[in-house]
């Protein structure tokens, strides 16, 4: 039987998570099941359209599966929490489906979000443009493809923290990610951080430690049960 | 001339930083001569101690330098800042140096720290006799190299943010640090983020980053000039 | 014809294996047909769901498959030994089917196992529970992809044997598994062995050797035929 | 003897030069003497001051050494030419040894350059302050390290050809150039071209392959002789 | 919704172009719409038949697919232009679908184009066959995989701008590109520059920023809007 | 200061030892000066020559310093042990460095070792006639670099546990050893463990652990204290 | 129009060969119409059976196609020569498609082989049983994935030309075959030449090469037309 | 003691060859003392000068050092063979210690030459102008670094068997030389075999091998003693 960590909210402040691309149909059914017995708010992550419509009628009954972010919950979500919110912004249309993810496992964990695409600096205006609402957010996680140079970009112009998740997005050089990976953590602007090609859950748990940072201020955290 | 971003520290709240690895003596010698005429405080990362030596004798007077960190400082230091303090947790003896850097750039910045060492998880509770101290800094940084396992480990039981400086420390494949950023990338703690090997500058200016934003609390960042 | 390998129960003292995902449906009909004639145990590694389904229906009737570690066997196992057993420990479900392999080769050879599953180290208090049934093992496999940081806390706790068996499981930086293989080599732990990428059969091959070591006790081994 | 390609010039527009660091001092040697006999201007690059030094006191005499951009001189540079110009426009002090390969290959043939420095992309402003002067130029040939993207950027503000050059700057997964040369490569920019990594030599004489066909306009080459 | 970059056109020369093949049907299909209201021509890449054939009729309807270059063009394209034509010269069949591609984004561009295949230097006279040909070109394109060897060998024969696209065509060494993108990175002939594998799309802008400097001749461009 | 970690010998059977070359004089120096108070038997590994030599006198008079294998001890050895013993078996001359660490390791560790070297499978003879040797020993480690072919041969020649340790020597591919890494781990003989490149230490060290379960039978391990 | 190269049989001595796998459908068809018209033998290489079965019925009819080796040929093959034979030497089954390439290469081209299949040096002896047979060839082909340690050991028990032909065979490491191509030109027997991995084809034109220098003694080529 | 494999001339056809540049001094005082005793022509490679005068007098005196191909040879060379000559075809002037290794092992191996340097295809007219007497040789040797090129345009000019040599000259891509590599096992030329990147005594051997078989005519090999 798979062994839940269900103390992770009180240890490190995040819920139960299950990433899906790697389980088989048989494993997710029972997942599915035990997790359902505990009652908790669950998010899956990777949970392809396909995926969840391999599950049997009663595992899919009891999941709320959002198909562009590929993700699904189970027993709701999170309390809405007023601690500031996050701004997603992402270079292109194709960088959506992971800007995606990084929404709705904000949105589970209760925290606001704002959204803004298509502002890659090959048009320099379109970001410049949206400075003024990216400025307002208490921390900007960027999604960028390819050169992923929005990332360097955004890093001179914005002083809150700035969390960089490359993606898979492109073709030759850029095919994978990895031009994107190195070209953040390589950036000449200060104090991006990174996470894994594609991980948009990982970004936004990132966004929450620091959320729960600030609202704690700035003694030291809570020690772990 | 070099063209210095002076009012770096009001549009993304950190003051300027020199990278010296990469620049001639003559370059290092005409910025210093620049930057002394401005007279802020000035942070000089990858000086090595031959580098150091080799700059005019007038130049090196101005500087305060730091064999250990590999940092020079110009014009002392930014106030002292009372939002928090990071604890810097180093794996073993050899990535001490990429911790001093951590250390010597938050010092220069204001910010206490905690250094731990000699912290790795082949001896676990070298680590866990070190938590209760972990486990009162509002930030964690994270410095390992060859399987940076500590990253991970430490991801478990820390609530705070946490940031993974990777270090080039190691042979075969563990040479050059691309394991440790890899390992750190990929991961299984939720909501780590990392920065470039050895780049402890980066992840000390990364968690100034995330102090501000608690200083801050909850609401939008205060527009760049 | 395929030459087999009839006598390398004697020489080394493993029996015949087939590796099955090289090779053709036509192939692998022709060396079930051979080995049918020799009467010998075999077993057959990745042998997936679908390939065993497409081989003629007398190849199936003599093959026992197990679709959960995609291995068949032919002519039974060999006779149980009891010189000990090895704990499979495996850090997520999505580890579950190599460490399958490691448990299906070794029941193969007669060889008694414990399975431990969903104890990676970022929630280590779920490895700190199974420690008991893992220090009773005489050999340890940890199966482990991402980070495989499992590992190298593993190594630390045990003073048995440990061998790693890195996994292709997980996307960016850790796809295809070398982020696992380099970091179990690169460990910081002393005295870990590794094999292939997935290559359960390699671990639990490996472990044999260990095992007929123990059987004849501290003396040479017996001289190839 | 080294057989020398003195048609070059009518061939393909340009002069002879010569690749320095693969060569030893006896084959340099060789070198100068054969050119000598020749008469018409050579370009040496990559001729570092220790190599220029250790060569013998008659070839030194015969060259006109430049140690910023380690290249030299023999028997003066083709005739000025008033076809436009280049703007070399490099991200950091560091790039600029490149940056100098390129403005010392383009003064050896004749062409102006318009030196750039300092206009990274982590401080946006100072990028902007100089458009105007970019604008002026014919050609822009942009020389960064890092992660390159100021070579995206400046791809989405000029219209004018736009040929990168990635330096090997930097550390961790900057170090070499592969990380600069990929970003640029993978620029959501449209119509940029890209060559070796330090290569400004080459840079360079891309920018005049364009601007013979400038002069010539719109018709087809002059065949080859 | 989309953020069009309606002044690209303006700003550098170049029309709105999609990039198809990282986005989704529905994406796609928002995107034609948002498009049909502005009402200028626009390219759509990598737009493979299936692809194509999957969108709804009304936005099949709008769109002129070509499926060997597997683009397609909206409202038509750019009126011709007499500034010259460029010459495509791929080195073999396989790499006529990236050839296609340059050929229809410069007829898209309204620029003449020469289509010259076959010609790889295996074969050295297929070449020497077609000089003449290629002699008439104001630019050059280079399409080829594998050891790229066309790349070299054209860099010596003709002095015109010579871009070269390396196309992803071969297995082994050679599969995805990275063979031919390194070969003509460090091709030994003078000013070649290079565009990321396959883009043949990126080649063609190129070029075209090319002709537009010969159209303005040697002065400055004109500012962009 | 440094945390030494005194109860590893009780925990996984192995004593303290000290990695040298990521580290700096000092930290040796007072490394040294730590555990000579423990006053407990201590290896150090990659002490190079020069290294050692630029220790202060005091510190190199506490150390017992092989030039051969780069290694130290200080406070004497473990006690001889009975368990049987190792073969080291190195394909070439240039490989015997990485040999002589794995030897001095044992000798340190107590356990007795054969070395056996210029047997590369180039020819094989060599190998055949040092078999009787090889089959009296209770563990084989052996030691390759460039193609490691030694590996598989003798996987398929002895029946012991096998553990290769692939070396850095060699150029072109073979360069720093991953040839040799991924062949042995790739190796179709079965059941071959690998360590890093370059790990002589750690070979030794995965040989105890088979010795100590040799010793201690087919039961479980005692429990870590 | 394809451009073929008739006269290659004349100038290298090899005639018309198609790779296919890189081709489309539609460019098949067409090189086959093309073809027929000339007359002369051409051999088709990676013509997968799904590939040919999509070709019309007419251009099928044409083509004598055999699934194994993923080959086809038209009008016929060249005549049968004397000059000696090949031993193609193939480690295991899953190298057989591959091997199969090589015999039916030169089959076409009218040299006799003699397949050996199943002597990994896992198994030495079944090498070794077939040593007599390899010792009659005048050219050994060694066809080999994973470690390639086949090559090393035929390396040294041969004096016959010896061309190494890596497969993509395996899982882990050796997946895609860089780790059997790195081993073999990595091989510490002297003289071993090396073609792309799955490079059958490649592999019998180099024994062509050397079958027509034996047919012509020491003396020079004949000049090519 | 060093075992030698005094009757590798006999089995393969070689002599006695040591590879020094992964040996210690000492271990070459050892082995030149060893074969001294022996007295059979030996040769050494990649014996760099400093080497050469660091070995002790007595070793100095036994060996004929030659600085530019950086080989030894003692005890003389093989009697002069008049089996044929080999053109060694190098593409750079930085190419030649390569092509020079090549020419010296042939000449220890009593075979004649042909070096022809400088002939790289950036300037065909170059190679053009060498082409007969490239045609006059028994066996092409291709030495090239960087793009490699010259060894697909030679292998579509000459019917000789042809080994290509990558070498490690260039910066950049070109660096260490896999492009080199990569490109030459990529060549659409047929029939074009590999060695590893530098290696000039591999080229020779294979070489020789070549040789002997056209001796030995078109029957079987002599088999091993």
């Amino acid at each position: 039987m798979h062994v839940h960590d269900h103390n992770r909210l009180a240890r490190i402040g995040m819920p139960e998570a299950v990433l899906c691309d790697s389980k088989t149909v048989d494993q997710l059914e029972q997942i599915v099941g035990d997790l359902t017995k505990a009652g908790n708010p669950v998010l899956f992550t990777r949970m392809s359209t396909p995926l969840h419509g391999s599950l049997p009628p009663t595992a899919q009954s009891l999941l709320d599966h959002d198909p562009v972010s590929q993700t699904a919950t189970m027993h709701g979500r999170l309390a809405p929490r007023s601690t500031g919110h996050v701004a997603v912004v992402a270079a292109g249309t194709s960088d959506q489906q992971v800007a995606a993810e990084v929404v709705a496992t904000l949105a589970f964990l209760g925290i606001a979000t704002d959204l803004i695409v298509d502002v890659g600096v090959a048009g320099l205006w379109r970001l410049e443009n949206r400075l003024p609402d990216i400025h307002t957010a208490t921390i900007v996680i960027a999604v960028a493809g390819m050169d992923a140079a929005l990332v360097s970009v955004l890093g001179g112009l914005v002083r809150t923290p700035l969390i960089a998740v490359p993606t898979s997005v492109g073709y030759g050089v850029a095919k994978g990610g990895s031009t994107a990976l190195h070209s953040a953590l390589a950036s000449c602007a200060q104090g991006i951080t990174v996470v894994n090609i594609d991980n948009g859950f990982g970004a936004a748990s990132a966004a929450v430690r620091i959320l729960d940072a600030i609202e704690r201020g700035a003694g030291p955290s809570p020690e772990s049960p």
